[in-house]
């Protein structure tokens, strides 16, 4: 059985337990703290970033990036059939297309308003390291930031079904891993947005949302409507 | 023909001109500073950052990842047949560990090195906009970084013929790519690191590598070794 090494809110491993889900593959958690610098984890991945998915004894497969081409490469679910979510469904310019906003939202996306947010609300707050209070400056950047992108989301769901194209793929998920961990910390203003709103509407009702949706830090409570399907 | 938007010293650019290079495709280049917001290319890739891969009219392909995963996808040459380079080489497994590593150089060696030396040294300097002297503390930070990359490698090549396993692989060149990069910038102490300089020495001497030994930025002068083989 795999075993997949995760942290609650941390949107890599959150597009990662959503594919998962979707493939219907039977896997173990165990979670570690992003902030902390842990012997043992490091020797699992020098790189220290989550999420790693343990696929066998003394394979270990490391980062978003490696394990949702893994997943896709290996394509077959334990039965021998093709899985039933295909992460970069399409011909390769699709495929493309699905990489280009996979990358958007993990990279882009991440460093203009997920590493400010999450890393000044949470990491700040928890990491006894740099503790204390969020800097505000670095707060209200992520969040005028975040306005951009869900123009950008908006603009794509114009024409699109999916963020992609015209099929739910791995662009969805990564998409939707960070703006949930930012509707966790109640800064996603969905009111302006009504286009994605619509979008993350129809991901947060699929099965597969369900157990993020039950996900609690301590001492960290997100606003009523985080696990509202009609938020 | 293909055509890459690309710039000489981005190092992003670079690893797929090297894969390009060792595929023997056809390809034409076209110019992008990298810290220009020109709207001209923003349409093309409103992402912003390079390299962008014109594959036909009206087809872009955008980011280092989405054109890697492309190149390997398509997996022909124009004749029809295999690609004389193979980007991600090998079983499942081996595939999963060259992307861990071209992660680790194209994410984390980038955040921790490259856009310290070449956002200080090239970036700053050339962009109007902030123009200046390079911020030393800087500079040092991804000069002290770039020693426990080295390392990294030395330990990687101490069981291994090539940094992912047995073959050459996309690994290689996504750090190569960054590596030639602050080379070119004079900031690579290759005489504290042999088992790095010995690997380095075997890629620099490849036909692919030869363009980006020739590659010169106006008013930056690299180091005479930059272009010596025996270095």
């Amino acid at each position: 059985m795999f075993t997949l090494i995760h942290y609650p809110l941390c949107p890599f491993s959150r597009s990662i337990r959503l594919a998962l889900a979707e493939c219907e593959v039977d896997v173990r958690f165990e979670q570690e703290k992003p902030w902390d610098w842990n012997a043992g984890f490091l020797e699992i991945n020098p790189a220290g970033i989550l999420p790693v998915l343990k696929v066998s004894a003394g394979t270990a497969i490391c980062g978003v990036y490696a394990i949702s081409e893994y997943l896709a490469d290996t394509g077959l679910d334990e039965a021998g059939d093709a899985r039933a979510f295909a992460f970069f469904p399409g011909d390769e310019t699709e495929r493309a297309e699905i990489r280009r906003l996979v990358d958007w939202f993990h990279n882009k996306f991440d460093s203009e308003v997920s590493s400010y947010l999450i890393g000044e609300k949470l990491h700040r707050r928890f990491d006894a390291g740099t503790g204390g209070a969020p800097d505000m400056e670095l707060v209200r950047a992520g969040q005028a930031n975040l306005r951009y992108h869900l123009s950008y989301i908006e603009h794509l769901m114009e024409a699109r079904n999916w963020l992609a194209g015209e099929h739910l793929s791995f662009a969805d998920f990564a998409a939707a891993a960070h703006l949930s961990c930012i509707d966790y910390l109640g800064d996603v203003p969905w009111s302006e947005a009504e286009g994605a709103k619509g979008w993350y509407a129809r991901i947060k009702s699929r099965p597969s949302f369900r157990t993020l949706l039950t996900d609690r830090v301590p001492g960290l409570r997100p606003p009523d409507e985080y696990a509202d399907p009609d938020f």
